[in-house]
């Protein structure tokens, strides 16, 4: 039994460990190259943890011509065709995107090959059509690298607190506006100027829209929710603002209040009032205080904190994107799957049981911190005060700032329902005395 | 199908989900009342994850007489009986200790039940026996628990990173010694005073040894080791130091060099100069610095640090103790061995193919922080740097304080073999000039 060989053996024995496990990688990007590099330079640490040699049977790529590391009899551009192979046990989904990925992981799937995909705008939209796929064929299907790169998360969730009750799940999962929002505390520069400086140093990407905009985030955000809470959330449920408008204002003034600024996907069990729970996602970026474990995650680094009932809180915390790391988990999946091929069984899949209700934003309980520039003049701040007061919105902290042209006025409110905070500011943009609503961000990561 | 009815069905149709899981759990501590609490309010929720019902067939325990929040006629004295049951298909075993525990396990596993344990002492010497057992049985040995409380890293180790190469996993894996660590820090008292008072608020137990002399740590540095190298280590194999020679003045000394101490589990892969590799585990209370993730874990928490080739830096962190954060990770591990029981496969066991050599402390290369009470004259400097030249351990930092009867040195050293690093030690305290070696400590988490 040799890791280079290339007889393909099968047995019914599920210990026998005699056959190789075949396996294609679709797309030979970053990641699809570094897991091609360590399927190769790992194969005997592979074969030992699986029980079978591992053997790369073709790698699907868009342009054939271009030189790569790797034997070129491997590559094909008919992905398809590769995906059908009879001697391809596992599929590893790495070229990102809906169509054809969507296709050709549902053809695996169908076929009764295991699939292994780091696909979060997919799975955000189709894990329910996969999973059932997956169910039908009783294969794997493993994405732990859709989320937070090299972190273990999705294993976390769906297996270690299999016991447990989430109640929160609150991360940084997105590495562009990570790396942008740091940048911008440290420097004091404006969001155009750092993400410009991201995009010369390789942390944003040429359009950087799905990333600023808090999509990927929300894609991420609902794949957590599906899983922390046993319920399908898709990146429609997902309430969705991105960091274009967070100023270097925004950040100083998170200072003041010992917080900063981080774009965080959350996903929540929301409790209401008659003992009902829903189920609440969303994405935005929001005042952390700086004591919270997620405020010194700095740069391109990712953490995902989960908070359930009796494990309490965890962190986790690592890369969150690469090829090194991303692969790394893709691999820690394909391992697993191989594994279970060799020795039977397989992993969990979506469970949906709990099928809870999705809460709109409007009624989730949130925090406001709110910027303004108003007249200098008495009684401006009663009357601020009477529009939150009016809405059964309490003010936890209010601070005044200059005088004249630039008084301001900064307050920060207690929970409420976010419908009712929004209401507040909406009000205050109609105040007379408010000259300008300079700033709204929520605030997170407190207990009150 | 209800989760509390009583009838046990069993069939062949490994999706079937109409028979139940029966559990058996061994001792009801902390944790195990918790278990038994959890597995009675979330019965709906344990049977949707597992797929059947999951049922508590009886919990044994050593005194029948005390009250316990649990219907009577579940208990009983007689553990071996309850393992027998051709009812119980999960031994969940929370006695601690070797024996019985050992012997109740083997039966449990030469049965065929599954089994979860968060028994750290038994592990670290017998891991070898039961997964044995398991093997031959095909049934799941789960431990989860045994490291770190709540936080999922046997998991992730064993699975996520399961296709990467890990080198190196740091942990502060004792709640205990960590708390008397922090409040040193944070109030100047000495350990004595720290630790009467963690006895006092709960922390440490009427015999504190197993925490405070390294050996809880040194158990749980043989099971990550284990893991993390494909290679079986046992405590025996542990290179340990306990934390009662820390004193206040070390702390203090700590921060000039803006470090702490924290106790640290360590696992190592060794790269010696012929390219061959080795495997160093071991326990000590080492100065970190305050920039490193470990430094700042305060009290009872425990975090754990894994360093891999693709995925770079980990870190898992949570609570590392306590009933109910440690029943959530025997629960995970009991829902994942129901769901195999229910739908065929099991998780991976104990991996000892790579069977790396256990390379001795002395070998390793290590950092020291070395203070000294010296002769306040000329030339002593000099004389202490001729020792360490010597030796080939090169001085990356002196520190000259007081003078006259307190005139102290601190050296602390770049990285070289323990042993030369310790017979350093040895000379300066031969050498006249040096009145008293007052404390030694390793410096671990620097990249040079």
């Amino acid at each position: 039994m040799t890791a280079g060989g290339n007889t393909v053996e099968r047995s019914d024995d599920q210990d026998a460990g005699a056959r190789s496990i075949g396996v294609a990688v679709l797309g030979m990007g970053n990641v699809g190259a570094e897991v091609v590099r360590i399927i190769s330079d790992n194969a005997a640490d592979l074969q030992a943890r699986v029980g079978a040699p591992v053997q790369l049977r073709g790698v699907a790529v868009r342009d054939l011509a271009r030189p790569r590391a790797i034997d070129p009899e491997l590559l094909t551009d008919d992905p398809g065709a590769l995906v059908a192979r009879d001697d391809v046990d596992i599929v590893v989904e790495l070229m990102g995107g809906i169509d054809p990925a969507r296709g050709l992981i549902r053809a695996a799937l169908e076929n009764g090959k295991s699939v292994v995909t780091a696909n979060k705008a997919l799975l955000a939209e189709y894990t329910g059509e996969l999973a059932t796929a997956a169910a039908r064929a009783k294969v794997d299907l493993y994405f732990e690298a859709a989320v937070a790169g090299a972190i273990p998360v999705v294993r976390p969730l769906m297996q270690s607190l299999a016991g447990d009750t989430v109640e929160r799940v609150a991360g940084i999962v997105n590495g562009t506006t990570n790396f942008i929002l740091s940048a911008m505390d440290e420097t004091g520069a404006d969001y155009e100027a750092t993400l410009a400086e991201a995009g010369r140093l390789g942390y944003a990407e040429a359009d950087p829209t799905a990333d600023v905009e808090g999509y990927d985030a929300a894609s991420k955000a609902a794949i957590l929710a599906s899983i922390a809470f046993h319920t399908r959330v898709t990146a429609a449920d997902v309430y969705r603002e991105g960091i274009s408008a967070v100023t270097a204002d925004d950040l100083v003034a998170a200072k003041k209040f010992d917080c900063t600024v981080k774009l965080l996907s959350i996903c929540e069990r929301v409790h209401d009032a008659d003992g009902s729970e829903r189920v609440s996602a969303r994405v935005y970026p929001a005042l952390i205080p700086l004591t919270h474990p997620l405020a010194s995650v700095n740069g391109a680094f990712n953490a995902v904190v989960v908070e359930a009932e009796n494990a309490g809180r965890l962190m986790f915390y690592g890369q969150g994107a690469g090829g090194a790391p991303t692969a790394s988990a893709v691999l820690g999946d394909m391992v697993m799957a191989a594994r279970n091929r060799v020795h039977g069984g397989r992993g969990p899949l979506e469970s949906t049981y709990a099928s809870l209700p999705i809460a709109p934003v409007d009624d989730v309980p949130t925090r406001y911190y709110i910027s303004m520039r108003v007249a200098d003049r008495p009684g401006v701040l009663a009357q601020v005060a009477g529009e939150f007061t009016k809405r059964s919105v309490s003010i936890a902290a209010v601070r005044q700032e200059g005088a004249g042209d630039d008084a301001r006025l900064i307050v920060v409110t207690h929970r409420a329902p976010d419908r009712a905070q929004s209401e507040c500011v909406a009000a205050l943009e109609d105040m007379d005395a408010v000259i300008k609503v300079s700033s709204v961000l929520r605030l997170e990561g407190t207990d009150d």
